[in-house]
């Protein structure tokens, strides 16, 4: 097994491990109707996350998840394994979008492409790296798109290791 | 009081009554520690949103909110009035980040303008509003930033404003 496929599998991918193009995928997340309005009850409380019948005369025409716990979600699969960065996920900020709501029953999961790697420019232990993830339903379609920008932190090279680069 | 000014403190305002700079301002919400490790557990569980010795030991130099939860708030706040639109809050996406971490103990609160108002081509009944919103703590830093796109109703016109408007 390569050095990269076994850091991925052990979700301790460094800044060094990761190539424009690479892809993850989360695994799943089945969202029901009693969450959806447990989590607009306290985030979000507007009539179309909160009550069916309200929805269905709203723009929603049905109960959907605020964008808010769709995003949620989606950082909830990308930290158990959908993106297997080292030292976690951190991110400084992104670009959301909601094509289609979130509805009861949906199974969700993520599906993550590096787009692009840039080492800082002030501090060589880390990089900045865009990543596009998709969450979709499992009927296919997608629901939020997020492109994020995360700092992954460059692998410690140990001491015997710089030494083989070295020679 | 004028018909706008009426509007906003009902909560009612619609694509007419809005106009680019346009300000409101949200009411307030306290962070604290056990609430930003409790939506941790649930949608971001990594060490430092939820424990504060490794969170001490991390990049965020102490206890720090998912900015997820930062970003539920913040919808929270729009919702209880910090954006007072008659239909609903709808949001279609937009971009965020997230320039210093919120912390237990923040009072957040959200400051938002209208950026731009954009009637829908093909649906003369709304159109899409791009507003600003920024998340303050007590110390008036800014913890989160969102540039989203609502859609916003216009309000239906009644019979005898539309005579009034005729003479």
């Amino acid at each position: 097994m390569s050095k990269v496929v076994e850091a991925e599998k052990n979700g301790s991918l460094y800044l060094d491990d990761l190539r424009v193009g690479q892809r993850f995928t989360s695994g799943s997340h089945a969202l029901s109707a009693d969450r959806i309005k447990a989590f607009a009850a306290e985030f979000d409380p507007q009539p179309f996350h909160l009550d069916e019948v309200l929805a269905s005369q709203s723009v929603f025409k049905g109960l959907a998840a605020s964008g808010w716990h769709t995003a949620a979600i989606t950082m909830r699969l990308l930290v158990d394994g959908g993106m297997p960065i080292g030292d976690g996920i951190v991110g400084v900020g992104g670009e959301i979008a909601w094509p289609r709501p979130t509805r009861p029953g949906d199974v969700l999961r993520v599906e993550t492409e590096i787009m692009e790697i840039a080492p800082s420019r002030t501090r060589p232990d880390r990089g900045i790296v865009t990543i596009r993830c998709e969450t979709r339903n499992h009927k296919d379609d997608i629901v939020q798109t997020l492109l994020a920008k995360v700092v992954v932190p460059r692998r410690t090279v140990p001491a015997n290791d710089s030494i083989e680069r070295a020679l």
